[in-house]
């Protein structure tokens, strides 16, 4: 019993560092967790596979950091502000240490920046690809998280910072686009989370933007029972976007990754939208409309023609 | 948008009549859930991958209750009561309705049989083995949660049920062993998570027995800081496990998927412990004790010797 098998080992190592307090050292079967006081959990899960979510050869660090990403947006979408996290990784066999240094960095760097920490988890071997899973905990005041239900006719279609950027770093990690400055495929990589903002005072419905900007404004189209006009020109891009042509304008509308907020917000709620808005330095663009109708998203082309997509956005299966 | 993706077809059909009221219907980013007052939660995950921790042509059924039950039984563990769960499934794109049908009928069964549901999770495509993983919650009354350090010299080693069955069983279904009864394939495929039990009352260390009882209990002694020396014609055995006879002892004391209940139990609590477990019908057995030294296991043989294990349980990697 001197020699501890390499999973100990591992864990001791290299996720230990990364526990809080409720955690028990990851030395028990289990986190143990006093809620705070007087408000509501929030909680959400993702999975992501080697070669489906991201690259087989994308840096460790920066996988790990996604995988925190796109569930910190997850809170963030919701108003919430992060609490802690579980996550499970089943690793090839021939996975090494090098590997776990460099994914574990990766998480104590958002961590600290995010302020949560490692509740607990599970690490596995696999005989197919680096398959990881992750369970965010958040904390919102009771009442104050903003649900996907909520966009009614009139409330102005919102978004964050700028729409498009991951799935062209896809296809420049494919080698189907240049990107001489890297932020495309960056984008791609490490997604931004929106927290700070307090959307309940201005938001009537939020999500963020994981499949795709029309797929997903789909969604909060059929939680609220309305339909949606957005303007693709009014949709904001970024200059390494536009650089890239307007050929690009569908993959840019159904693409996925982007991880920016999506809103439905009351027209008397602008102004305060805008004041939030300046005061993180988030920048946030009307970029349509709700309207009574079938749960249906129609977007209008730069020259005013309806635009038509093969496919929304993102589906799995 | 009138026809839905299949990812989302698959959460409506298979997966939002698991869901509970903090869920918001599967149709959210997140659940919402207010922790229920003066609790303290209880967090726990765990991955399965197919051909690692279930074998490829298991029953869907089965192997979601495998997945929820081995999380139920580090609830179990800690004398605490499920609450809900979610969980991500990463499924090989040629995955079919009638395995989503049965897989999900497996958790239904098992949510009602255990009382809690469905809170949150996600779906993705592998190129790879199905791969799962599941993040637990559960309550328990604050500083009622049984923590594996806590074992002290002269307390007793107990443990739950029989011993061995589910290695056993793997062996059956892996042809190198006869089951005519079926009993210990049954033991691996479907474990019995020891709810119930108030071990605060009389236990000072828990954990589940997940591992390999001997590797398992060197946990219990270095988070203890002492030794233990076990009895192994003290360990409760099946009379399915008895007669695949003595030269599968190893097997039984070092294999997996026990699931059972292994504690640290003072002297003066073993009455208490008895009038529990007959209270509830689950069998508690004393094979062995703690004992001052370095954190080392030692287990005598039927005939006195001491046993030594060329691993001493399950380790990835």
């Amino acid at each position: 019993m001197s020699q501890l098998p390499r999973e100990f080992a591992l864990i001791e190592r290299y996720f230990r560092p990364l526990a809080g307090p409720a955690a028990l050292g990851l030395a028990d079967d289990v986190a143990l967790l006093r809620p705070p006081a007087g408000t509501d959990l929030v909680l959400s899960a993702d999975a992501m596979v080697a070669g489906v979510h991201f690259l087989p050869d994308d840096p460790p660090d920066l996988v790990a950091r996604k995988l925190l990403r796109v569930n910190l947006s997850d809170l963030a979408a919701k108003g919430a502000a992060p609490l802690g996290y579980l996550f499970t990784i089943a690793a090839p066999a021939g996975t090494d240490d090098a590997w776990f240094a460099a994914f574990t960095a990766g998480l104590a760097q958002d961590q600290k920046d995010f302020g949560l920490s490692l509740l607990g988890g599970d690490s596995v071997a696999t005989p197919g690809p680096l398959s990881l899973s992750l369970t965010i905990l958040g904390t919102v005041a009771p009442g104050r998280a903003v649900l996907r239900r909520g966009a009614a006719a009139g409330h102005g279609v919102f978004v964050s910072g700028t729409i498009g950027d991951a799935a062209l770093g896809l296809e420049v990690l494919q080698g189907r686009l240049a990107d001489p400055s890297g932020f495309l495929a960056q984008r791609y990589r490490l997604p931004e989370p929106r927290l700070g903002l307090e959307l309940a005072d201005f938001a009537a419905a939020a999500m963020d933007i994981s499949d795709g900007l029309v797929q997903d404004l789909g969604h909060l189209c059929r939680a609220g029972g309305v339909a949606a006009a957005i303007d693709a020109a009014a949709v904001p891009l970024s200059a390494a976007a536009a650089a890239a042509g307007p050929d690009w304008l569908a993959r840019r509308l159904t693409g996925g990754d982007d991880y920016e907020l999506l809103l439905a917000v009351p027209p008397e709620a602008e102004s305060r939208l805008a004041a939030a808005a300046s005061r993180l330095g988030v920048p946030l663009t009307r970029i349509g409309r709700f309207m009574p109708g079938p749960p249906e998203v129609s977007v209008s082309a730069p020259d005013g023609a309806p635009m038509i997509f093969s496919r929304p956005g993102w589906s799995h299966f």
